[in-house]
């Protein structure tokens, strides 16, 4: 027997990520049991995200415009820029309506071990908006992990020819954590970054 | 701000079983990284599927031909005919290559709690294949549950009439199960049905 649409749809949704073979083909029986209300829908809407999202060649965000609706956004504080790995941070920020400046997404972070440098990110493109524009503060929000803090550290090297003043997410204990089960880097921060009230 | 096609996509995503919002959320930026390679793709396939799957109309079986592939393949043995809930069932067993018949899929099991009566389910159309064609026998393949149990019982009480042999699946230890973590009324089957060996 030929591979079947149905077998063809089950290998795809496999490789989408949250799904194994197992579970994909679960969704797959789902989606074609409720045919109308969804597998057409989520069809045209793939095809539409395909056909019409493009990076933002300003700060490199996934928007269906080009400069992203973010970028082109006039009360959004064009003085500050803030700094990130990837779009999933950038949308994390959003959702968190904690943040109303502009954004850079790297597209990664340095890993000598992963061969990426400086070249691989968009480190290049963030140096030249700091000198072109009129950004007043460049703010690092990358993971606090080993790779992470060694690129915002390689960033606010590039960054000190410019002038321009450059922050760092603050350390500590997450909102709703519990001390018990932190671990002691981060105490350690929250400790050394106290504040009075 | 429109809703874009990316919150609709991410929406529709989410609905699908085995995704919620979160996940649905990092699938969705997964796909569209990868445009040419999985979105697109993706998109075709369900596109696919949503036009070509029918329900086969002798077996209820879901294929891209009606009748299905395997009511229509005449190396399988059309005297046999088994009874399972759903499709996942139906492909289950076809995934074990356990059974080389015929099959009948019911939509479901019988249920007072859901209002689900036998009107609901394929049972009429059984009735009307082992009638009208040369059926030997009929294995009821629902589930080891009440509700799949009441319905292959109200299944086997209709075709009593039509003096067909009917059978049921074997209850027992699954093999490589550990006898310590079974339950009672499997302990208790497996030792009723105890085979010489």
């Amino acid at each position: 027997m030929a591979i079947s649409d149905i077998e063809r749809m089950i290998q795809l949704l496999a490789k989408v990520p949250g799904f194994g073979p197992r579970s994909a083909r679960r969704a797959a029986l789902a989606l074609i049991q409720r045919r109308e209300a969804l597998l057409q829908p989520l069809a045209q809407a793939l095809a539409d995200a395909a056909q019409s999202v493009r990076d933002c060649s300003i700060c490199g965000n996934l928007d269906t415009v080009d400069p992203c609706s973010i970028c082109d956004d006039p009360r959004r504080d064009d003085k500050l820029v803030c700094v990130v790995e990837g779009v999933a941070d950038l949308w994390a920020l959003e959702r968190a309506s904690a943040f109303r400046g502009h954004y850079h997404v790297l597209g990664g972070t340095l890993s000598a071990l992963d061969g990426i440098g400086p070249q691989d990110l968009r480190i290049f493109q963030l140096l030249g908006r700091v000198r072109n524009g009129h950004i007043g503060e460049v703010i690092l929000a990358t993971s606090a992990t080993v790779d992470g803090q060694t690129t915002a550290h390689y960033i606010a090297e590039q960054l000190a020819s410019t002038g321009v003043k450059v922050s760092a997410l603050a350390h500590g204990v997450p909102v709703g954590g519990e001390l018990d089960y932190l671990d002691d880097g981060t105490l350690t921060a929250a400790l050394r970054d106290r504040r009075s009230v």
